[in-house]
């Protein structure tokens, strides 16, 4: 595969990615950055030199900048370089078209510290190019088993669902926090029933792991509840205790 | 401590308390319940005696019971018989007074079947006769180190934030899988992304932890993922995007 290849953007995604190409043998040879101190930084993290975008090598590069900045990034580059980018929601109709570009989505939330496993870290990848994504494919496969082929309306979609499963679930715990908080009591205590929570999502559907007074009925529970907060948490608490209960309605129809 | 109780109900938690009590030396001497097939059922498995309301011995007797049902089960039984029920939501004052009454309340999601590690759960335990609290409180510590006394209504709030912590967090599951249901994708590409956000909140608040769109106010994005939705997941998008907003605008005032 590809033996040498350059890296655009010195972020999180840069960071950890560039990590885990070189500890797999990967030689990085060029960090580009719009922040040249942060280049030179991950450059000399991952022994690579920094460089501009017009300094490029002709090898594989990766683009690991905000979605906002892909499509600019892909029109300053030399037309015979083959890029991937690292975007969930950007599709390939959204940028300049050329031969070689396609996807490298790594389906995580990834932070510039710590250690990312990216053997578990599934990897979506596409092209319009048919032997370009096969290299994009197997180029992954080597970073994570869990790599797919997706299409662009499929990775928006997951990345749709990521924001759920991340963002939402996130902020869901935010509000079980605060209430705790408010109690002068020690959020600790919830977290073997978070963790029990997901563990059943290892074996069971949501659907059927469903628990709890929304689901039951439990009006009576619900209305105290309510009455117990204010607020755009109390709208919440009303939203998603409706849509439990119209998920266990439409069941029964 | 109590060396020999008994034990009122035969579902989930009834079964797992039983369970957990007998593998600890304690003796379960005697099984109540509504259903004397399903009392027979449990007494079986821990040794015990099924017996009717009126036949419990004058030893400390757990009421394991819908919280619809406690009130009921606590007229029948002979005043001198000390008793702890098992209920997040039912206050001590929701309950006809008697000397010894308290709480024994595990904050875990609870099933039939499997075993649960309850030295793992936090019990919450509470009572106006302090001795009796007392007592309780070195019977549940028998049971789990995670062992706390909080009175009724922050016991209250804690089911409450409970109810967020599972039950919400799971139907927010439940809306990702659908969404990558939709796609005949599989749900499992999201699980690494669910376990690492769980993994954030053993160091970080999710206060801290929040990422995604509605953090950044990537009005883009978010405008595209709400099209790509409809009815009450639409609506519950748009909430739980409109509390992260309201969350750190706050912050920034």
């Amino acid at each position: 595969m590809f033996q040498k290849v350059s890296i655009i953007g010195s972020g999180n995604v840069a960071t950890q990615l560039g990590k885990a190409l070189v500890n797999n043998g990967t030689v990085v040879t060029h960090v580009a950055s719009k922040n040249r101190d942060h280049a030179q930084e991950l450059a000399n993290l991952l022994k690579a030199d920094a460089c501009s975008l017009d300094e490029l090598p002709n090898q594989f590069t990766i683009i690991c900048v905000s979605d906002d900045a892909i499509s600019a990034v892909c029109s300053e580059i030399a037309e015979g370089i083959p890029l991937v980018y690292t975007s969930g929601s950007v599709g390939l109709e959204d940028l300049p078209s050329r031969d070689r570009i396609g996807v490298l989505y790594p389906l995580q939330t990834i932070s510039k510290t710590g250690t990312v496993d990216m053997k578990s870290v599934p990897f979506l990848v596409e092209s319009k190019n048919e032997s370009f994504q096969r290299e994009i494919y197997e180029f992954a496969l080597v970073l994570s088993p869990s790599t797919h082929i997706v299409n662009s309306e499929q990775r928006r979609k997951i990345h749709m669902a990521a924001v759920w499963i991340n963002n939402f679930t996130n902020h869901i715990v935010y509000q079980a926090q605060k209430i705790t908080e408010d109690q002068q009591l020690d959020y600790r205590l919830l977290l073997p029933l978070l963790k029990e929570t997901l563990n059943k999502l290892d074996h069971q559907s949501a659907f059927e792991a469903q628990t709890g007074p929304a689901r039951r009925g439990d009006s009576n529970t619900i209305e105290k509840h309510l009455n117990a907060q204010s607020g755009t948490a109390r709208e919440l608490y009303e939203l998603l205790t409706k849509s439990i209960n119209e998920t266990y309605n439409d069941e029964e129809l």
